[in-house]
């Protein structure tokens, strides 16, 4: 099994949620973190002062999901989280050596 | 060395320290995020409309161990975050390949 | 590629981001969690009255980085992050399999 860590855009949420789901993946989780990327902090005007944006807030989402699968999962969360500007986010895959769903036991693909 | 991560409901990260604590185990990192697992979104009740609930707020818990632990970590946090109903959680395995305690530089084991 | 997380002392994000900025580390991601080590909770006053905190604040730096890096990387992030005084802070390193820059697509070292 693999776990797919993904950094988007936040309003590219409900954009890669759909396609998750359309994909049939059953399960994920999102959290709120600050990011950079290669352009690092930009600069910004607001009430006409310049400000440097050091960190972005950004959207991380999980999805452990089985190795067959792991391809679609990542090519469909990358054309969902795409906008075309820069920061749009990175996808990274890491290996999973076990997963349990809590209310049952059960384990491996099983629990997914 | 192996990182447990679980994603359980934010009611029962009581239950699970204490049994981490329990069990010996010197440390955890946990955070707030919001998931959905099989049921999904649930539709619910709120001052008399329904509102369909997308995600969900869960706590996760990670826990670097000893590659000999890992089992019994895995098997406490399942034992302790579990009510029986739907959306009791996840819990997933990764390897990790090093350690470093910041303080004082130890690393791998001794550094847990 | 590696992923390298590290939780610190909030006050040494600061000093941790500088610290990989000169090293040319091109992006991270970072998030506010929670946390105990081996310290556990400690006594604290406040308001003239003792509280025992059980978790205490923490920021979680994730980096994806080159394997011929990783050294580096986790060798600034320490030596930024240390002050000498216990909670200073853990570091490890996992495995990533793959890596996807959103906007343009491009995988492996060329993603980062
Ligand atoms: N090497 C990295 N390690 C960890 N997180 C990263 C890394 N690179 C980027 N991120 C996270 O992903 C977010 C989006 O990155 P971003 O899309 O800006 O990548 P990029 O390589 O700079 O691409 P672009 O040129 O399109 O901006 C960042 O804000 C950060 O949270
Ligand atoms: N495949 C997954 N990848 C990442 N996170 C997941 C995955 N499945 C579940 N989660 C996380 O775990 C939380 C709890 O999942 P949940 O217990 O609902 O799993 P489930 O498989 O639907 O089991 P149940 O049938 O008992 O509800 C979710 O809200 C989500 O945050
Ligand atoms: N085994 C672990 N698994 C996951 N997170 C951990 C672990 N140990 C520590 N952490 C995280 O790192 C933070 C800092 O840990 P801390 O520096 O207190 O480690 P320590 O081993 O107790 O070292 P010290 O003796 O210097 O306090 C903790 O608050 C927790 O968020
Ligand atoms: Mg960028
Ligand atoms: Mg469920
Ligand atoms: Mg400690």
């Amino acid at each position: 099994m693999k776990l797919v860590t993904a950094v988007i855009k936040p309003y590219q949420l409900d954009a890669v949620k759909e396609a998750l789901q359309t994909l049939g993946v059953a399960g994920m989780t999102v959290s709120e973190v600050q990011g950079y990327g290669r352009q690092k902090g930009h600069t910004e005007v607001y009430r006409g002062a310049e400000y440097t944006v050091e960190f972005l807030p950004k959207i991380r989402i999980e999805v452990v999901t089985d190795e067959l699968e792991v391809e679609k999962v990542v090519d469909n969360i990358v054309a969902a989280a795409r906008t075309g500007k820069i920061g749009d986010g990175k996808v990274w895959v890491t290996e999973v050596s076990e997963v349990v769903r809590v209310r049952t036991g059960e384990r491996g693909i099983d629990a997914l």
